[in-house]
């Protein structure tokens, strides 16, 4: 199984058996500054070469998985990825070229998804029927996991980092066109850029400014009770409308651990009054989550075309 | 198929056919202020009365359906319902043991996941297969279409109504115990009581305050906008979250028409931007969603039985 969860800045690929061992890893740059042709044709490369170092190594390859940070559309394959310079870009039938065997079956899914998806197989939302993966990463995006299945919503659904939490003169804008998201507020490059804003230096992301919290620093305090404040608002509004009863905290800033995970405990707890409370927990697969879930959505399609 | 759609103040009932035809209707009031057991027996009674009505009128009565404004425990058919005093009462056991035909299946479920059922089917979201049905009504709940299916949350799900989009000093309490929720400002409920605590007198509920709207009233305006801007910022959450290809409004307040219908297409227009943009429509089965759900659930419960 050749896996990649090609990201705006990296793409981190591997081999991987059907019982989820990883057999083989690397990472490769995305050409992002390139271009979305550049991104392409490195995507095509990076699989083919892939493909390649399995069958020299005595594997066969089943599937491709590939994981995308955008839109894709399912009927046509295409695909809208900012962070890719993608618009509407014919990923599927690009990679179905480049393969060039059609006893491979390719699949194109959304990176976010297929780290919840992986969550929900093998890592912190196991046995869940209603859940939600919530990476807070450069961005934030949803993985949500209602009645039993993983949302899609024709490719669109998720999007909780792009709803508005902050009104008023306070609200920044979002890279979406939308004012006081979410994400404007809670994502890990929103905390290293909203303390650099207000202490007059660059610091070196999110990292820095948890270990400047950690330090008693007063401007690191009031950017991170911020964040709280709004993924607290954003938790209770999740819960309220689809009940779940975890939630996997991901991405970067889960790296705080307690410092991130109690506060956000107790704030929904004091909050919520005749929903049923979700347990809030840190994802447990890390940055391997996206390309495991691209790896799982490749053998279930061979699993479901060897049983069809 | 008899039908029940149980509220707070009256039950709609109605004798349904296979194809959707209603052979019967009738209303009976409710009688919540005598507490939850004299509304358990009322039901009781009706179930029972409405049964030997179709015997008697040359029908069979192939299953039972009964839909309630609170939250089902699917696995001990237990039910929490404050509008109908209910805490964890019995109610599909209560029913079993009254109807007391094992041939004859009961559904229970709840009334706003019935109507979107019904709209879903036979109504304004006819062929969607992500869409919210949201009645705007004494109180506001969602319907929510999810992947082609009706999404449940183990009873849970879709709350909207108790989704805070009111902060700051402005926030009223709401009847769940949260500040500021959706159903404190847009319900048709909260319309009426807003206005009259604005005007200093009591109001014939939202349909006075629509009429005066119409009038050119300044407090009705005022209200009337406050309920629009919250409900713009529900649907452009929602759609940001679920992507919802239509939205059928229903309940009380959709009889202002296109004055509650436009500002909310043009409202959600201006705010998406990467969004996919759903129609909004009125929903078009009106108070009879609830009844005509509860029969179709349980025409869907016979058939799948004839088909295991």
């Amino acid at each position: 199984m050749v896996a990649v969860d090609l990201g705006g800045t990296r793409m981190k690929c591997g081999l991987v058996a059907a019982d989820g061992a990883v057999l083989h890893r690397e990472t490769r740059p995305t050409p992002r500054t390139a271009g979305g042709r550049a991104v392409l044709d490195t995507l095509l490369e990076t699989v083919v070469e892939l493909s390649q170092k399995a069958t020299a190594d005595g594997h066969r390859v089943r599937a491709i998985g590939v994981v995308v940070p955008g839109i894709i559309d399912a009927e046509t394959g295409t695909v809208v990825a900012e962070n890719l310079a993608w618009s509407g870009t014919p990923v599927r039938a690009e990679l179905i070229a480049a393969v060039g065997d059609d006893d491979v079956p390719i699949v194109l899914a959304h990176d976010v998804r297929a780290g919840g998806y992986a969550e929900l197989r093998q890592g912190a939302l196991t046995g869940t029927t209603n859940s939600l993966f919530l990476p807070l990463g450069t961005g934030i995006a949803a993985a949500m996991v209602v009645d039993g299945r993983l949302v899609s919503g024709d490719g669109y659904a998720g999007e909780l980092g792009h709803t508005r939490f902050i009104h008023g003169e306070t609200a920044e804008l979002c890279a979406c066109g939308q004012w006081g998201c979410l994400e404007t507020v809670a994502s890990a490059a929103a905390i290293a850029r909203r303390y650099a804003a207000r202490a007059g230096r660059v610091v070196d992301g999110s990292r820095e400014v948890m270990e400047l919290l950690a330090a008693g620093d007063e401007i690191a305090a009031q950017v991170w009770q911020d964040a709280l404040t709004v993924l607290i608002e954003a938790l209770v509004l999740y819960t309220t409308l689809l009940a779940p009863t975890r939630i996997a905290i991901g991405g970067g800033l889960v790296g705080a651990g307690e410092t991130l995970l109690q506060p956000l405990r107790d704030g929904v707890h004091a909050r919520l009054t005749f929903q049923r409370e979700p347990e809030i927990v840190a994802a447990v697969l890390g940055e391997e989550a996206g390309c495991l879930g691209a790896a799982l959505y490749a053998w279930d399609r061979v699993t479901s075309e060897e049983q069809s």
